[in-house]
């Protein structure tokens, strides 16, 4: 007889928007939640009894309740406040997955705004009834080096024909998500989360500018080593980098010249393209809150 | 017999980069060009025969050909020196359309580039053998005023139960091209369209922030005025503007408040949306280059 | 002072799913409906006065409320009646444009259905008091043929590099709208465009299939003289067919033969294509409703 | 200092195109390969040295001469010789994943083709230079009963709002993929994929069909239990089913009754929406080969 294995089931992608009207000047928070529920669901997978199931109409409805009862702090700290009460709350519920991403605006005037970045913000909070533990990271955030690239001295085999090169364009469009130490539900919401992301964003961005890279790992790597380095307590960052290759477009057949030297003309691809994935660790990180594995 | 009607071919979406590397402080310049062509193609229709017909793969590579010989001051200047070649040296090519999209990068140090905005610039040049027409225009830039505009005295009938309202969020995409006075090819290399295309956008966003609305007509109104107003030589502008509705969540079934005080909390909903859509001319307003009507 | 040009406003991509029950077999329609207002708008735009303006809620509302009195015979024939009951009921709407996409699903059991097809048929239906226009169409009809197509005797100029070819793969994308004779709305009512729409469709394929190509140029030309010969009624056809590139890759560098024989590998590009576009029109076709340009 | 965790990189979203053209009957064989290497990858990543790299290029080129050289029997078959061939000939690479989409086409004619169905057939194949593992899949299969579905009996807190019923309206877009034993390279090679995925296939839509449903947990653990049951060797089975929700509209307001008789209209809504997720495995199965986590 089939075995129920890892399962989990909620409410994805809630738009809530909440508006602070509070003097002249409104702030503006824009965030999409998906929440994952775990727990006693054995008998409605095998019998379709709801007895433990709380519906996922439930979870939409808590997330705009929440918004306006308790504001939005963070999306980490929002994240934090809805899983704890659901696993708090509902017996048959054992763990809640939080996944938020926020919508940047940038501020036009005192009631307006514009929308602003090609990134987003994500946060993933799971709370097990013991833990809470907070991924926070980003998606989307495109970054290009002119030069400063050089990629030589691989393994040839039979299907090599890459040319070697001291200097080319190096581009990707960083995912990336770390995990802070878990805590309890009240430490949560005492930090101060917003500059925690900014701080890590920003060594993101300066670790990819300021290294000269023999290759798009050693650049992850030293992305992924400068928040962990810099950044308190937080013990792991996974890294998703696609290679957004720029190939020098060769115009010898119009006699023309294309060097890499001014002026030097690229084609962007789409694709193939390379992906780099890797997670660096702090030393000794603590271990984390098991994942579900219910994609392949 | 079957007539052919209008007609044009080409290549789309040539993505082309180039890297100003004179001094330690590079340019980067992020280009999709797509070119059709319109002239002498009944027979390449009628019997295949391809003798009036520059292929598509050529006018790719004139692109990149292009952007190397003669860098990129921007994307009018670019798409206008395009079109003037192909129907300057061919005989069965009499009118050239180009549209270009231009990818914003804000600068992170002398040779790293961040991605940035929302949006995209769009450029349309025409030239037919005697006149170049000049669209300038932007597509995916999302506004939101929190106050400020109201709706209300609209016609009723059997199907309507709209609330009026007096105080409502108003969301936008804006998607706008202006046209410019009709110029020849020289005048067009010669005009800093970096600047004029600065200009406008400024004013589409004061307009939006500034205009306390009644209905988004109005706004739409607005924006197209000023752009018509207050930049030299613009003959009309095309806005079209989805109304990006955010509607407060009603939160009385849980003993919730929820008016439009502090705190208000919306629903960003995806479709089905509102759409305007609207020219605004000069009066005045000299003929534009005949449009070609090849999609629905 | 500004000149208000052409304009609409409406309610766009509402989603309605009709279910017909009456028996075991189920019957099950899928729509997104947009709707486009034009009239005397002039107030709006200038003041903000919705005094004119029939609220685009009103308009999805009216969407579903037919749907359940009237029933969906056929998109063209939903659109229709949508389109005259706006006009004919309301004295500042002077002209509707409906678009229709219709989902298609193919039967599983009484009950059940599966999504089918990647292409999604289209339906754009205007009235401006007087006369019902019915365009019908399809978008994301992807066909291939593997060979019978060739490439050659082109134009050359400098940037020419492109090998002419006696045996290439072509595949394209086939967006198509066909405009049927316009009518009055009875008649509109009394036809069968279920049976037309599936009669036009045949054509495209058996056109397409059928070529030996020269270009496709000459494909199309010949798939818009099918659907007018062979469907009694259509004026015009408008085809947009992107050249979707398959390109044999070159093995030689490993020593492996690639030609266009048996097992032949080629890679297929997304960007850049060839984009081929025209209208081919019924001898002596009638005038259409004039199109709005609110677009670039 | 940062420890290094695990890793992968290789070269994404190859598009291989095969045609056989063995007779008047072609074969036409699309795919999408993606390939990802794990192995001795320390250095590349602490000092940039791409001693133990093998160019993401050369994977691409790999890619397209074994489609030429060994033909496409399956995208199992396929994914397994370059997972193999990799860890075989590279002493720096111990692991390989291949993820592959193969896209499906219907015949015309002989040579012609036309895109078909929705859903993307996908494959991934590990090998760790000791077992091959296959997890076969599909995802974008959208299926929707109109009736035999209900959900009632769930539990109810302060936020919950939404009624009962016992007649809804159930879809979902199926993403699945199920894993055999693992097996060397040998016995994959003598497998009929394609006839093993056509039963799978035919399995998970019988079960949604044939399921009076409670809920969607109920109907996904039926449709898993399926695949476990009549296909031989399937290990477990990974399902992740959106719930594509379908409201009756409110038509009360214009005098409009709208249950679920005959003629019912729904609204199709984008999100939120529900999301169930779970896997089913055969009692005893075996351990699969430890997965990556490099995305959150």
């Amino acid at each position: 007889m089939p075995v129920l294995g890892q399962n989990q089931y909620g409410k994805a992608q809630t738009r809530v928007v909440r508006v602070g009207r509070a003097g002249d000047t409104h702030q503006l928070t824009d965030l999409t939640v998906s929440l994952a529920f775990s727990g006693a669901m054995e008998r409605v997978h095998r019998e379709g009894s709801n007895e433990a199931v709380l519906p996922t109409d439930t979870a939409k409805n808590t997330v705009y309740a929440f918004a306006r009862e308790h504001g939005i702090a963070s999306p980490e700290d929002f994240g934090a406040r809805l899983a704890c009460h659901f696993v708090d709350s509902q017996p048959t519920i054992h763990r809640v997955v939080a996944d938020i991403e926020e919508h940047r605006w940038e501020r036009l005037g005192g009631h307006s705004f514009v929308r602003s970045g090609q990134e987003t913000r994500t946060v993933r909070v799971s709370y097990d009834g013991e833990r809470v533990e907070v991924l926070s990271g980003l998606t989307g955030l495109t970054v290009l080096n002119t030069t400063d690239s050089e990629f030589h001295g691989f393994v040839r085999d039979r299907y090599t024909t890459l040319a070697e090169t001291t200097d080319r364009v190096l581009a990707t469009e960083v995912t990336a998500c770390w995990r802070h130490a878990a805590e309890d539900a009240e430490t949560v919401g005492a930090t101060d989360w917003n500059a925690a992301y900014a701080a890590a964003r920003e060594q993101l961005l300066a670790a990819f500018t300021g290294t000269y890279s023999l290759s798009l790992q050693q650049t992850l790597f030293e992305m992924g080593s400068a928040v962990i380095e810099r950044i308190a307590g937080v013990q792991e960052i996974r890294l998703s980098l696609p290679n957004k290759h720029h190939f020098l477009v060769d115009l010898s057949p119009f006699g023309i010249e294309n060097g890499t030297g001014d002026g030097a003309v690229y084609v962007a691809t789409d694709r193939p393209f390379g992906l780099i994935e890797a997670t660096v660790l702090r030393d000794g990180a603590q271990e984390r809150i098991p994942v579900e594995l219910t994609r392949p």
